[in-house]
């Protein structure tokens, strides 16, 4: 293993893995093209330089007295008010640092008022889809509102749902703003007017939407946002969730612990007493994961000073790049709630006739050295309605081969890419999955553990 | 900012900081002394070069196809596995990865049958003191039990608490291996075969052990442990809870999310149905985090290669000189629940006369760059009960300057360290604590924000 070294390709930002060599199952080794950012995207190496110029430097925050733990204190709440300055926030907003946007939303569940109203559509990612009818959630009833045939339908679709509300209680609506698998964008800023006319309040799932474009939460009007670190380029474990500070206050602690707890007396009773904090260590408890933070931070101020729309307008010219080349291939159907002029960002899911997606992500993976991804990204009800599957499941896809003519296919494969892929690994995608799809793969491949592998010991197929 | 390049004091794991040197409020620098490990040990360098070896192969786990996310997902069910051979556990034993100690109690604590009748030392730390009483805690009646005054005592009562138990419904004894105040060992060995002569089972918090001494869980025959990488000099925002599956599977995963859920179709009813995973990912939802996972593994097989056993004895040998220094000073008062003689690992709290203890800690810091800890270490009652006092608040301590003659101290100063910390830091230590003890600060200090801080523009005062 070694260091990244090299110059960046030119319009990308340099991230670590740019010289990693894949091996090819039919001899030799490729660059390694990352496309599957959507799931986790490299480091930024800003993001790298930051962190290992600070690790020396690492020291308990807090309650500790010396330098370094005063130096890593300061460096944990700075980075708090980076993050909230990326963000957009409203003066008053709390930033909390959590482990990913799957803790964020599970900890927003866990601090609704009791029997918040919660609506969200069938569309979302599992992380924003289960929180809210999970144990450790507040929520009353849950509402799952179909996947919509577009923006505006979303939108009229969540009012009327919001209308019939019954009485004036507390509600949520909790929405993507870029979906992980179509990547299209959705209309946060309407269904957040749509939210507040009716009372509701909304929570904006970032984790897709954060690394490709600028999120504003005071001009989007949004009351929380949530997004994770390792989609933002900075995967040291830790997350966010920002925004409105009344409800995390009026809430139980997220966790139970030190950091969370003021004061902790014996009570007259025999247990303890307990006096929690008000600000966002209220559901911090445990050492907070410093190094975690001040990455998401290098990250907000990397992406900010390398000018963040002209990094969107580059990745537009690679969306419409991957769009146009995948519709030059025969048997490719893209997936899309919105059609085909829909907004998205970097992420797109196809299926190809003939083909299980299991052994296609294979196949560009073993013989052309290109990382993308195949199942149902933990969105299975969104796939299965694209897929117009009503039972389907990732377990039971088929590998080995071509799927049977006239299959439905019972999985979709997703690529992926951001401000750290260069032209060449779009082009390379392209041309392997062109070759793939005219010349079919080079090799034969099986199951092993539910995954699609290449068939050790085996010749190549004959072209 | 620079990464450390010295070589490491004889006798004692390299670790990132050594370099470092800390700006005196009298003139001039010192190197950094970190002797806050009971809080956050540095990184071992032999982790950080693991990290940073791996950063540049880091990619999605699980369920991308590239080379990336098999060797990720390779690298992180690897570290599952040395971590579970550093700890000793039993075959079918689950390692589940969590943030820290805290977020694997407050796992655990969700994870028991419901009604789990729960007991626990007043002495804990509030992360395993306060989890059971907590909203998302499935317990049901919590005991607390009092100070014990020595090791035997300890067991006795827990004994004839799980005597007094009416009927034989599920109960769990949570217990530390060694105190994050006073550094004493409980007698883990024993504890457990209490509970378990009563039908309890025993989950043992090593936070504080697991960094200083080996733990066998088979061995001990404990049911779970719990422990932290930032203080097993792994700070990269990852914990670990290890032990009996049987609770785990069959408890709701702790988090809603992806990766925890195998299926999810829309429900007849309108909502979602949802089968959870029964291995370790059903406690792990969202993204893992696999640099922290890996930066485990790695401390957990650097200390086991530097023999374990010699670090310990390495590490009595600095005990000792501690102990036999604090002794000599006049008017310091070392924190002890169970005498002179108790075993301990290399934690020592004490409070001086006449001196606040903020005061202290920050005159050690400022003047000589000593970098320790203050206040009541997330302990309040045991560090209250050590101080005799019933009711103070470490929000109360006061600073500027010597506590009144006969004032009960409201809390006390803390020195820890382990392999990392060379002979000559605790010698500086004892040195500089003898100075302030003997001849009083050489500067004024102020309070800002309930901290103790050098007063800005003062002049040294007068020897």
């Amino acid at each position: 293993m070694s260091a990244s070294t090299s110059a960046p390709a030119p319009g990308c930002l340099p991230v670590l893995g740019r010289d990693v060599r894949a091996p090819l199952v039919t001899g030799g080794d490729a660059e390694y093209a990352a496309l599957d950012y959507a799931a986790s995207a490299p480091a930024l190496q800003r993001v790298w330089d930051d962190v290992a110029a600070y690790a020396p430097y690492y020291g308990s925050v807090h309650r500790g007295a010396g330098y370094l733990s005063q130096l890593s204190t300061e460096l944990f709440e700075s980075s708090r008010a980076t993050v909230a300055g990326f963000l957009g926030c409203r003066p008053d907003d709390q930033v909390v640092f959590t482990r990913s946007t799957t803790d964020s939303l599970n900890l927003l569940a866990a601090a609704l008022p009791p029997g918040t109203e919660v609506y969200v559509f069938e569309t979302e990612h599992h992380a924003a889809l289960l929180p809210w009818q999970h144990g450790g959630s507040a929520a009353g009833r849950v509402t799952v509102l179909p996947a919509p045939g577009s923006p505006g339908q979303a939108v009229a679709a969540l009012d009327s749902a919001l209308a019939a509300r019954v009485g004036d209680g507390p509600a949520l609506v909790c929405v993507t703003g870029a979906s992980n698998v179509t990547g299209e964008l959705w209309p946060v800023r309407e269904l957040t007017a749509a939210a507040h006319r009716h009372g509701a309040r909304l929570v904006l799932d970032a984790a897709q939407l954060a690394p490709h474009h600028p999120v504003d939460v005071a001009d989007l009007g949004v009351d929380w946002v949530a997004f994770s670190g390792h989609k933002l380029y900075a995967p040291f474990g830790a997350g966010v969730l920002a925004g409105r500070a009344d409800w995390l206050r009026a809430a139980p602690p997220y966790l139970a612990g030190g950091g969370a707890s003021r004061r902790v007396l014996r009570a007259a009773g025999g247990g303890v007493d307990v006096e929690w904090q008000t600000t966002a260590a209220r559901h911090e408890a445990g050492s907070p994961n410093v190094i975690g933070a001040y990455a998401i931070a290098s990250a907000c101020r990397a992406l900010t000073e390398a000018g963040f729309d002209a990094l969107v307008a580059r990745e537009q010219t690679l969306v419409a790049r991957v769009l146009a080349g995948l519709a030059e291939l025969p048997g490719v159907r893209v997936l899309s709630l919105f059609g085909a002029d829909a907004a998205r960002v970097g992420v797109v899911s196809f299926v190809v006739d003939g083909w299980s997606s299991p052994h296609l992500a294979a196949a560009l993976s073993a013989e052309h050295g290109i990382g993308v991804r195949d199942g149902l990204f933990c969105a299975h009800p969104l796939v299965r309605a694209l897929l117009g599957d009503a039972g389907g499941s990732a377990e039971s896809a088929a590998c080995g081969g071509a799927a049977g003519d006239g299959e439905r296919p019972l999985n979709a494969v997703r690529v992926s890419f951001g401000a750290g892929t260069p032209d060449e690994h779009v082009d390379r995608f392209l041309a392997a999955l062109g070759s793939l799809v005219r010349d079919g793969a080079r090799w034969p491949y099986r199951t092993v553990d539910g995954r699609c592998v290449p068939a050790a010991g085996a010749e190549p197929v004959a072209a």
